[in-house]
Order: C-alpha cells, then structure tokens, then sequence
C-alpha cells in the first residue's frame, strides 16, 4: 500500500476585506457580478458568447476578460458588442480582489446590469482568492471526467452554481451526470446544478432564468 | 475596441538551486525523471496505467502522484504495481522541488529506472516552478481545444514533449492536430509533439519509444 505524506504551504490571502468592499460597491450600484471559473478548454468563452446573445436586448452585459497574455477570448466577446476589458495577469493563475477593482475602473461599470468575470483557466487558485463578485459559478466540462468533484473540492465548495457543460458529447464520454451531481452535493448541498450545451443550446434556458432570477434579487436586495 | 491592462504581481520563485540539486541527484542515480503536467481532465492517470502496464517486466517505475487533496488517483496507479506514493499539496497548484525532495525521500527511488511526477492538474502554476525533473511532458487532450498554446505558453515553452491526447475524439471536437502543433512549434521549435490515445492505444508507441530513448540517454550521459 502507498504512503501519503502532506506538502502544503502557506497560502496568503489578504484579499478578503478589499472584495467585501468591492461586493457592497457592486451592491450600491445594482450590478449583477459573477465570478465564472473553470479548467482549460472548458468552453468558458462559448458559453460567455452564447449568453450574451441570449440576453441581448434585455440586460446590458460587461465582460472582464482574464488571461495570463493573449486576447483571443476578449476578441470574441467584443464582437458580440457586450462591453468588454482584457485583463493580463502576466503568469498570475487567478484574479483576486484588487486586480478586479482595476480592471472595473478602467472598463467602467455604469449603465451595465451583469458583469461577468471570465477567471483564468485553472481549478485550483480561483477558488481560494475571493474576487469580490457576487457569485460564483464555475464550468465542469463532460470530457473532463464525473470524478472532478472529488480531486478539486474546493472549487465546488465556493460555486453558488455549478454548469455541468458539453452535455451534447455525453454519449462519447463515460460521465454520470447522477455520480457527478451527487459528488457535487455531498461538498455543497445548496449548490444549483445545471447541464447544458452551448453548442446544442439544450439546458441552457435554465442558466438564463437563473441570470435573471440572481439580478432581480440584487435590484430588490 | 476593448483595452487591455495588467495587472501583474510578482512570483517568486527560490527553488532554482534546490532543484538543480536534485536533477544532479537523478542523473548520479541513473534514474530518469518525468514531470507529467496537464489541466485537470486531460487523462494524465489514463495515461500513466497504460504506460505502467506497457512497460511492465522492462522499466522499474516509480509514480509521486501529487494531488490538492485526493487519493483517488494514487489507488489506481498502486494496483498496477507501480511504487507509488501520495503527495497531499493541500490546496497548493503545483510542486515544487522542495515537495518533490521530500516525495522522493519518503517513497524512496533505490532500484526504480523511470520516476514520474503526476503534477497537480493546472496548465499554469506547475509551468512556473521547477520541480528539478529530468524531463517535463505536458498533455494536452483533444476536447480542451487547439487554441491552448496561444493561452497557456509558458507551459508549452517549458515542455519537453507535449502529447496530444484522446485522438480517438478527433471526429467529435473541432480540433486541428496541424493547427495546434504549428501553434507549439511557434513557441518551442524543439519540443517533440506526439498525438495519441490511451483508450485505443494509437500513437501510444511513439510514447514508449521516447521514453526508452531518454532512459537510455540517462544511462549514457
């Protein structure tokens, strides 16, 4: 049998009173923030796009756009004509609190309903900076595996939603939508839990009504 | 047109020396060292019980399977036969080679031929600390995209070898094998990049044969 042995470091996080802060500004000025998290490849920019369209015309909608150095996604995005800001993190593998409040101020916020941090492509650092937004969603894409919950539990722990993607791939990957809800819920059992496809578009109403639902509650907070 | 700003902070990274240190120790020991990096989902445990099993009756390995806070992929690799021990990084993104010296002394390496480390599943933190590895692969698997290179560099451009894994999706995803190596070679003219699947077996003896070719350069340099 294997031994186990513990490596940690110390993770400091002093960021925590800069995003109480910035979640009470966000609050004052009626805006919908979401923190939306996910590995590599997840299909966070697709799923960004296809919700952008689909509240086009009833929520202004701004994207901060977090990548280690390229632009690619805040590209899309832009097309789309959603305000949108690219964020360098210049290596760093997450946002926290005061590179937000940077990239807010130089965006600008007025006039905006939902604002949408896409956080850089990592499963682990996201999840222990607390970025100030409102809520948290993250991405778990079907190739990526139904066992996911159990090696990053963290990042389920801290998601207010979690979008179980790519659900139209379910046929070529051996993934339980059952195992892998009821994995998510043993870590956090308040957890909305939503498959959908933003290639398909099925599912994806839900995650519309559930944007809606999330604003409505911040103008009658 | 959106802006772009930055919004560095510093890392720092003391554990050069350390792990120069310890890739001398490997060297002396003629044992070849593999840091295996990829996002979570790519299928780096997949692919390390096919090659344990490969290799079986040729090559003694050793596997330090780092992990945030799981074991589940340390159990699998165990019933293998591989020598296998857990790393708990507790919540860290990524090994350092102080991690690593300690991973190594508590499984201990004495009569193994080929270590691998499973670095914990992130395209970014893993890139940025040298875990004093003879060798560096990077996975990169087929549902994640072709894009990567263009968002993750530094993990590319420190790469040995990138495998290009889960082939046998090719029909299902929009991925160019021509597009995304070209994307590499840009960043990493050197790096030796090979498609394969550990599911169906294609490609997976290019992998073996490199691996022997660089145990074999261990032996002779």
């Amino acid at each position: 049998m294997f031994k186990t042995i513990r490596v940690e470091e110390r993770i400091t996080a002093a960021n925590d009173k800069e995003a109480e802060a910035l979640r009470q500004e966000w609050k004052k000025q009626e805006i919908l923030s979401i923190n939306l998290m996910s590995s590599p490849g997840s299909g966070k920019t697709t799923l960004l796009k296809r919700t952008v369209q689909e509240l086009h015309g009833r929520c202004r909608i701004g994207v901060l756009e977090a990548d280690i150095d390229s632009d690619v996604d805040a590209k899309a995005i832009d097309a789309l004509g959603a305000r949108t800001i690219q964020l360098h993190t210049d290596g760093m593998c997450h946002v926290d609190a005061d590179m937000m409040r940077r990239g807010v101020s130089a965006m600008g916020v007025e006039g905006l309903d939902i604002v949408f941090l896409e956080n850089v492509g990592n499963l682990i650092c996201p999840a222990e900076f607390d970025t100030g937004c409102g809520k948290s969603v993250m991405i778990l894409s079907v190739p990526e595996g139904d066992d996911k919950p159990l090696k990053y539990p963290l990042m389920f722990q801290t998601s207010d939603v979690v979008l179980l993607s790519k659900i139209d791939a379910l046929g070529y990957f051996d993934f339980s939508v059952e195992k892998c809800a009821a994995r998510i819920r043993l870590l956090n059992p308040h957890c909305l839990i939503l498959p959908l496809s933003a290639k398909t578009g099925e599912g994806f109403s839900a995650w519309i009504e559930w944007l809606e639902k999330a604003y409505r509650e911040v103008l009658h907070d």
